[in-house]
């Protein structure tokens, strides 16, 4: 993670890699990426690719990073503009639904919680922390909910976004194995049989 | 898939293989599977093995095949001798979420099915059937819970069967990221304030 510093023409190359890199990790996941397949993918050499990400382990939190901030982009940051309390918790859980029906293919995200949850070492650490990041914001979204009297006061908002958290990932899981729409009318159903069990 | 015409010894060394296999994809995913590795961790040669396995799909398919045995008689078998209603659906329930402490650092049925959702083939196929067995036979028990008037006559079985798989699948991602504790008390609390929406 070393390029910041280049001007211009450097940047758009390190753009370029990490799309490709971001590309080759949605099928293969994080593990998967291969510096030589990703130097032939865009045209240069592996040396070329090592000048912009010193390490397969840089490129690979780069990747991660990069990834992040997607989710960031197109789940959380929209839903924060809506107003607090249960207009924002289901503008989450809409767009994090809608995220995992567009990455049923391959999310990078999901991937790497499995790939890195026993297995030491930076990247566990880096997806630890992002995953520990969105619970947290889940949390605070349910808890502002319960502030604005939407949901019952002994609501405990970990849970709660433990158990939304478990929507979606049943929603990423048989979306890839059953197909997206079952699995999308499903969790949509068990968000809604929650909320109704914490509505005041 | 062949040697299980060989006699004794063959079928022992075909034993052998199939379980270091086993310990190396619990760690490492079928998709992290080397024969090369493989054959030295056992003192092979790489021939050998593919005496064995024909290739390294079919050995993939056996150490999946034989991580679903393991999973039948520890999870399912035992839970199916219990009462037909709320103790065999408690019975699955727990053996599930156990299955998934002992497994947190490396589920090899739990990583295959987000290796596979996303690649068609043999592995894609034989998890996708695996994984409708088991769903099956959660929906079944929630079913005949609903038959001994235990559970709600509009109860869903197939929604709450997804909806107790969500907790299996967050139980294994938290255990992982956050520590296995936390994780196995909200899976169980989750499960308590499904059943007690789901109570005749």
């Amino acid at each position: 993670m070393s390029a910041s510093h280049l001007p211009g023409k450097g940047q758009a190359t390190r753009e370029l890699i990490l799309e490709a890199a971001y590309g080759m990790a949605r099928s293969e996941g994080l593990e998967g990426l291969s510096i030589g397949t990703l130097a032939q993918g865009v045209g240069m050499s592996k040396s070329g690719v090592f000048a912009h990400f010193g390490s397969r382990e840089d490129l690979q939190l780069a990747v991660l990073e990069n990834a992040g901030g997607r989710f960031v982009d197109e789940v959380m940051a929209p839903a924060l503009r809506l107003p607090r309390g249960l207009p924002r918790l289901r503008g989450i859980v809409e767009r994090w639904f809608e995220w995992m029906r567009r990455h049923e293919g391959g999310c990078v995200l999901a991937t790497a919680s499995s790939e890195y949850d026993g297995r030491p070492g930076p990247l566990h650490d880096f997806v630890v922390k992002q995953q520990a990041e969105w619970r947290e914001a889940l949390k605070r979204a349910v808890g502002l909910a319960v502030e604005s009297g939407e949901l019952r006061a002994d609501t405990d908002p970990g849970q709660a976004a433990f158990e939304i958290h478990a929507l979606v990932l049943a929603l990423h899981h048989d979306a890839g194995l059953f197909g997206h729409d079952d699995a999308m009318r499903r969790a949509k159903r068990g968000f809604e049989r929650l909320l109704a069990g914490l509505r005041a």
